[in-house]
């Protein structure tokens, strides 16, 4: 099975400006897009970061990734065995392209085919019960004989039972930090085990070292990859309840596992249970419902919209001011901005670029915007 | 609270006749009900019965209660502090008097106020872990709490639990047998504990030994007494189970509880979970479903349907054996009956009571009918 292989190849002289973009100060996925499809790519998106940062009032300059780290990176991760993955490149994951801030560039261990084939995730708590890692254990060989990679985040506990009881049929890990920075440390020989089948992946730069406030950014990947993301156990506020809402966000379906009421450890599936999510006691409960989704197309914009609009000009210092005084920090919709500066669409979303590279922008959940 | 009080009062000549006509031979609840609306009375039913097994085919007279009889259970229960409640009286369980075939007579001892409480039934595994009962305790408290009272079926394991937390509040436990035979025997103390504030009722007769084919039969009392069915713990094939299918067919609502899906005591209730009972985790999710219920005004028919058509003439001796041709030991539906026989749907109604009483027929779910 697998999910799609079209897509263009970049240049090595392109890889290595797209990945000076993403490393330069400011740039997010997101800001990453918009950049390359306003200037029309990522070299003169580079070249324009420093004057929009200027025009969105930086304190100081902001830093521009050089070219010598991109190289520096390049090579150690070449030496690594991670290969970097562009955004529309054959071997990119195919669901996460749809997702709305997709890692432009993916550092890649193991084997690269597993990428596009049909995956799903299998999260929960770190601190697991016996009953739960024995489920996850179940579940994962059963959805991977059915032809699934099985997606987690390498995590003590359900990841981990996961993850093992899919090594044979494949399963992707995806890191909060670099790929020198495995964590936790004790599952450095599970991650050995994976890649002969399997792939571990991240967004972050070699040397990253992974912190609480990574794991949503992670699971965000984890559910991007999916076409759907199983719950196996989960306490009341618990990672895996981050990564259930970023499914239901990307549009990928959502699976619990029931439990004792009485049990800590259940609470959260058990709350996702009433908010909708399917239930699932056998892996058939999962495959009933993703196996009509993989039998449709799912056809990506060959261009993105904003493309097809004509590069804006630099806004005037007084629109751009009239439009910065509607800002502070309570967050306002993009759209309620548009409103009320009564300007266009494509110059408020340059000035809020200028804000974003000038590090003073906060972007929240559903176009919400605010002024650091 | 209380869900309704209007109604009449039988007289004792009537309540005597009530008994013998629904303690003779091949009369249920529900031929109960269309011979009373048939001939307009219990009295005028009684008298019509030989005559009735006769035109049926009946090998021999079905057996009529004779006077004395019903005499003598009627002295018997008032002895033993049992009251015999008429549908249709105003101490009748208000939403028992909805279901299909609602029994015509109800043995109650305890306090009758409660039966026109409203009610809901918590039911499970007879087998029940410690956590299901415990779990069941403390849902059974706070329905209790919230002015339901909790209806079981005196069971070992979930259904002790529920009467025993609820005792305070009132509970009502629904035997499979006589008021005199109660099971499990041990249970014969928590019986007496149940009725200063509660009240245990049966619509079996005096003497009757109940058999596990008298359950499915008592727990659609247990349904139709309530609002809602809280199934707690329940294995694939379960008693519970047949009391949550009756409740759907009574329109009432199905709570389940998760389980893990490697507890097989939870198998029953996440299948429930699976085909849209409301999952429960407290009793604030039973509360959030029934209140707005509580809430709405339930109408009663003042009269049965039946009993405003014509009473029906005795059909032709050919047009009879028409009908019976029609039937076999394959169960056909009355509806299609009614088309292959051309006949008036009054007059295949007659023939099908004739069948009844003479203990031909066998009713099956869903308006079906075999012949014996």
């Amino acid at each position: 099975m697998k999910e799609g292989t079209e897509g263009f190849r970049l240049t090595d002289e392109q890889r290595l400006d797209w990945l000076r973009l993403i490393r330069s100060e400011n740039v997010g996925p997101r800001t990453f897009r918009m950049l390359v499809n306003h200037y029309g790519g990522a070299r003169p998106a580079l070249d324009a970061l420093p004057e929009l940062a200027r025009r969105g009032g930086a304190l100081k300059p902001a830093r521009v990734c050089p070219r010598e780290e991109a190289e520096r990176e390049l090579d150690a991760s070449r030496r690594q065995g991670v290969a970097l993955i562009a955004l529309g490149e054959p071997d990119y994951p195919p669901r996460l392209r749809m997702i709305d801030d997709p890692p432009p560039l993916l550092g890649v261990r193991g084997k690269l085919g597993v990428l596009i084939s049909p995956m799903v995730a299998l999260v929960g708590s770190r601190n697991a019960s016996a009953a739960g890692a024995k489920f996850t254990e179940r579940i994962a060989r059963e959805l991977g004989s059915a032809g699934f990679i099985v997606v987690s985040g390498l995590a003590r506990g359900i990841d981990a039972a996961a993850h093992r009881a899919s090594l044979a049929s494949g399963t992707v890990a995806v890191l909060a930090g670099g790929h020198d920075h495995i964590y936790p440390p004790e599952h450095e020989n599970l991650l050995k085990e994976i890649l002969p089948n399997g792939s571990v992946i991240t967004e972050m730069p070699l040397g990253w070292e992974p912190r609480g406030r990574d794991c949503p950014r992670r699971n965000r990947l984890i559910s991007g990859l999916s076409l759907g993301v199983v719950i196996v156990e989960a306490a009341r506020r618990s990672g895996s309840l981050i990564t259930a809402r970023m499914a239901l966000e990307q549009g990928r379906e959502v699976f619990a596992v029931p439990g004792s009421p009485l049990d800590p450890r259940a609470e959260g599936t058990n709350g996702l249970l009433k908010q909708g999510a399917t239930l699932v006691t056998e892996a058939a409960d999962v495959l009933a419902v993703l196996r009509p989704i993989l039998g449709q197309r799912f056809d990506l914009p060959v261009e993105e919209p904003e493309a097809r609009q004509p590069p804006p000009g630099e806004p005037e210092a007084s629109e751009r001011n009239r439009i910065v005084a509607l800002l502070g920090p309570t967050p306002v919709s993009i759209d309620d901005l548009v409103r009320l500066s009564q300007s266009s669409p494509a110059i408020v979303r340059t000035v809020l670029l200028e804000l974003e590279i000038a590090g003073r922008l906060e972007r929240h959940g559903g176009g919400l915007i605010s002024l650091l």
